[in-house]
């Protein structure tokens, strides 16, 4: 009997020395937090936490890039449309980081080339844009072609669906950091997915994305998602923001 | 009439001088290299350039774990299924750094609880696990639930769907790098969607995921996409992917 | 005459058209801000714009750990030197960003060999700890020896210098951010110089650093520098930190 | 007797309950690889492991930039200085990742102002320039003064010392990655310690850094350190390179 005791002891031991390499699973279990339980959506619907910035019906999230009026664009049939000249519109709501899903929809009456045809953008904190072009089929310099964040950093390749045809950009972004002295200390990051397609692979934002001239940074906070009316009938619809 | 030429000299190095802020538009456009043209899948499907891993009818593209002999498990009705206790497959083509889309549904026929429900896993180079369970409406630990890197790192929310129902993973992996003394120099990296949520984002791999004990990181090179056995008829479809 | 102003005019025009590839070098220049103008100093000496947390003379800066007590450690001939058993110490102003000079040395009388010789630390924000040791020449787990992230990551290369040398870490840190859910969206990450030479480059820090069990990431805000009363007689000096 | 066994046996089992967080610190130990022993330099003096590109006495780690001739800068009392337009050299050993230790002073006969005063430059394989400039009282544009990445990221702080004094570089520096379409997958990182404070903080470099112009992009592989001639009798010393 004493045997016995004395063999279960040692095992006891030998267990014990063992567990330098960790025996009990148990041991690598985090239970808390526990991830918030959401409803996801299917085939790019909102999730049951997203903020809607557009469902089809309204502009309500939204107003003009200057002044602050209501949005005057055109909402009908499930989508909203341009009304080239009338202005860029903004979300009334300001974000910092995000996930941010949006679909658009270029004019089957094709006219001109390159950038004339198809064009608008989505802005990151109404600053940083992400090409919207009819790049279909259509040249134009490869960073300023759709899914490009303008100016500079072309696509991994072209995704563009035809004139017509809805295309998805899904988009992880996070905003840049200031010092107190006004320089920048982190870069902004963006991870753009086109049609499904990653095209822009957690890219480092240089600054602005002027039309004209060179990436600027000048400090800044939160800011809204804009779009632009670049003289072009575009479309948009099914417009979320999840912040991260 | 030398005045008339005067006055144009002096025009132009004016003009000269305005240049510093950059007048011509043309000035950053990027024209070269011209990023591939492809064409997008819908709703998940494979984009025109993916490597198809399953694609519902064959597991040609695939192996066993430990063997190299043909994928044991069920193909019918555009998905495979495990077959229990026949061992994990993995694929024949080994990868770096990647786009890959997978679906997967847990069994209706509910058995158990925690790690017993509707468990598997996808490998990301056949060494770290984003987990693939039945996390619905069952509790586990935070960091062994669906979309969570296997022990490491919980997802940011919980995106998962009923059992029966269709999970999509869309994960953006970067291998992680290792130098001539056998020392990671660069850390993988990961980028998980479910479900159409950012659940991980851009995170740091902390080396393998093993069940009992702690993240390990020995050197490596390109390894395959491997699918876990744990016991449950688990079902996946729609397996693609896209090297980056 | 007038051909002459004509040419002029075309020449002008030519170099307008050369200007997409810029021609002027004044276009990438930016002026504003100007960075701060500072003094450094020679052989790690602080810079004038450091809070200079110790410079020999006293530990005004310090308080202990528990309590926020005056920070009873010996101060003699320009360093401080842990009393054995009085409890750590830490500085009574906290920090997010930063990078960090501090000097040590072990004692030149050892005693006991691995994790009882020459052990003290340095913890970013009071958490995660640089491990401090006599590792000249004395074996111990390499995720423990001098220059790790204790528990997490072993030092490029052993840089140590022999006891009653003085060791140098400069030490580059960026805080680790966490959302409203109280799950962390940003690793910390930390560069270590030990003795002029690379051994953590940009690492991304996984949680906290405890002697038992695993890291882990419970959201915090700015922390103190804090310095390990680990039994031995340690001596610091020149200790500064620059807000990054 | 059976019951002094049995009793031994529930302990054990206790005692493995408790293991779930983890009781024993070895767990957390790892012993493999063993971090290099090196032996530090002092005060910026090369480490043992360091491959010395210029120790005071010749230029034979060097080529001219064009045509790897012989390199014909100057080498006395311990430092090279430059031929003005002799042309800029170059090691003839290429390099990807890496910590690189310079030292630089600039003429004491002050000529010029701005660009025009001890300017020359240290490119990161050959490429990507860090900006060397007499910035001690002299005004330029903010990208483009001493510690810059020229034409890019202006430094933190400006820690330039007067002329004559020797200014230290500290650069800690990972090669870009490009895929087979030629399109950048990672950026180069540098980190720019300057007379021992943090001037460039692990920025992501946007490409080549032209006088007149904008950072390209073109895939290459290793290249070399290269050291500019731009017409002022600047001055090196101690300079090596430890690959990462």
């Amino acid at each position: 009997m004493k045997k016995i005791a004395l063999t279960l002891t040692l095992s006891c031991f030998f267990a014990a020395g063992l567990m330098a390499q960790i025996t009990d699973p148990k041991a690598t279990e985090v239970w808390d937090p526990v991830p918030r339980k959401i409803t996801p959506g299917k085939n790019g619907a909102a999730p049951s936490d997203a903020i809607v910035l557009f469902d089809g019906s309204n502009l309500n999230a939204w107003e003009t890039q200057r002044g602050g009026n209501p949005a005057p664009w055109k909402v009908e049939n499930g989508y909203m449309e341009v009304v080239p000249r009338s202005g860029g519109i903004q979300t009334k709501q300001k974000f910092e980081d995000y996930q941010l899903h949006i679909e658009w929809s270029a004019p089957t009456v094709i006219v001109g080339e390159g950038q004339e045809r198809g064009n608008s953008g989505v802005f990151m904190q109404g600053i940083y844009e992400v090409q919207i072009l009819d790049s279909y089929e259509s040249k134009t310099y490869s960073n300023g072609q759709a899914a490009s964040i303008y100016k500079q950093s072309m696509p991994l390749v072209n995704a563009t669906v035809a004139p017509g045809d809805w295309n998805v950009y899904d988009i992880i972004y996070k905003a840049p950091r200031f010092n107190a002295d006004g320089i920048k200390v982190a870069d902004g990051t963006i991870t753009v997915i086109h049609n499904g397609v990653v095209v822009q692979n957690h890219y480092h934002i240089k600054g602005t994305t002027p039309y004209i001239g060179l990436p600027t940074n000048e400090a800044h906070g939160p800011g809204p998602i804009s779009l632009q009316d670049h003289g072009n009938p575009m479309k948009f619809r099914n417009i979320w923001i999840r912040e991260l």
